[in-house]
């Protein structure tokens, strides 16, 4: 359960539903993931989100694919469920092999790891590592 | 300061120094960073850390740089200040462009802010994103 | 399922159960949500818990609304699922309307989204926030 | 230290300048904080994120300190060391008395106490928080 | 749902099913839990997972109960469902009682609230904490 | 820097000097740590927070090192680098023996890595870890 209800077509207001008709316009699919419809009882939220999704996850110096894995990281880091469930749907669409999924996960769990021994040693910076 | 010495080559016990050694020829580099240092305390989980490290981080499905934008992504997901450092310093090594760096932040970014919103709404996974 | 059998009236000791009352009575409603019936195993645990919470949600320089809502802030960074509904659904109970609710969930997004950014940037304090 | 050096007027491109001026005329001030200095090296994502915290930020259904103390308590929970002195002091600019102070640190270590009980005891949400 | 699916013995390669024999072996059970079940995806992952908790886990300068209580503390504190739930059960097996796990929760809980506090004031460590 | 001045004996009100005077002669030192000079702009959270931890940490059904290396793990996964530093330097004086320290750190990095891959898999949980 939401701690909202998610909005059908019907329910969302017309700015809204224009956010809707975007998305599948833009994935070319007719269907409308439950993050938007739970967004929906705010349509400038909605908007806003939906906009700089557009303009982040855009191939640019690093390519869609790279992004959606440093997305799932960011997801799984958080321990977001939806967002991971999300986004590795998502990368899987946009090309992640098993294989990289494999990996993928090494270096997140690797992180993690190093992460926490970073922490709990309280290392300093090197010198070295300042611009 | 750490919660532990860092230990120079000669204090450390020949178990850590080997590894500082190994680190010293893989990277070909004179420097050993600090984080080696203070796990050296430990030699079997200094070398079990740095073994493992190189296993994870090698190319294969996903590219060295790749693998360390996510590395990235999930030490800043963690607030890890070293590891946030000392990544950052190793993508740019690696390749990482300024044009990179920035588009790597600004999908950190999106991923905090919808995961966020994911969390706050508890929005229910959407059956078609199981496998 | 919990980690903990949930305890009913019959099941909890008599110091539970006197703050199962206590809460049934404070609140003027007849039931006891799933938080204080796991937390009864520990019966100074659950008394120490429901007492403080008392004192640091009752009216002072800020008021209850308020406080509920910096409860949810913290919950939903926290991912804590059960806690994001239950003071969801008490802030709507101490009057949290739809606007309000839009509004707390966009400054959720927003600050997790500069915290990420800060946090990656490694941006140092300015001087001039210091006391 | 930063992990990007932080930009001066005169080092910061056109664009990076006129957000940098804007901030200035809106805030009253002629300081520009750090955290905008670091975000200049990508003036699309400045100019985005600065436009974005003033919607969020306006007086709406919550008042500007309201929504400062939020981002207040979300940045701690995040740890986020600049953004709980810089949101700190925005709080205090905005009108956060020390009493004020004092409860928020109050209700974030509560809730904090709260979500780490919850999550240890995996409570299940109650039927009755459902909307 | 996982978002891999969860392989049987059937569906594994070989090198999984021989660490699910290992696992069988050493806990002296039939029964293989979901987690490796979903980490046979990637077998050298598996492998290196399962040797290293082994060694990680095993009785040393503290007790594998006292190891176990400390992994519930972290899975806990990193909202870890799945975590939580099996180093709970762990911890039992190993001989936790209930009234260990109400002090483990109480101290968890604890260390929630002053963790808030502290960075929310941004204490400064004191001199004589460091080594 | 903190938040807020830290307060010294003569700049405390009563109230708080009192805590200070029961943390001197309850710990036998003369010193008062940072944490609480910072507390005491609110003496009854001050006190709230004193007395709580002294129950907390006594000897119960755990004794008060393991609660200490419990505490230690928890402000490691919450970053938390006061919390850090001030626990693991009270869990040596509590005889935390440099072995131990080690072995600490490989569960905490042990359990950071498998939080980190369960929630990426989403592994549900097993049926026989319920209660």
């Amino acid at each position: 359960m939401a701690t909202v209800p998610l909005l059908t077509d019907e329910a969302a207001d017309p700015a809204a539903r224009a956010v809707f008709d975007d998305i599948r316009a833009k994935r070319q699919t007719d269907y409308v993931n439950n993050f938007w419809r739970a967004l929906a009882h705010d349509p400038p939220l909605l908007a806003a989100t939906w906009d700089r999704l557009q303009q982040v996850m855009a191939p640019g110096a690093l390519d869609p694919l790279v992004k959606e894995l440093i997305y799932v990281a960011v997801s799984v880091t958080n321990g977001c469920e939806y967002c991971t469930h999300s986004h590795t749907a998502a990368a899987r669409a946009k090309g992640m092999t098993p294989a990289m999924h494999a990996e993928l996960l090494a270096v997140i769990a690797m992180a993690a790891q190093t992460n926490a021994l970073a922490t709990a040693l309280q290392v300093p910076t090197d010198e070295r590592f300042q611009t």
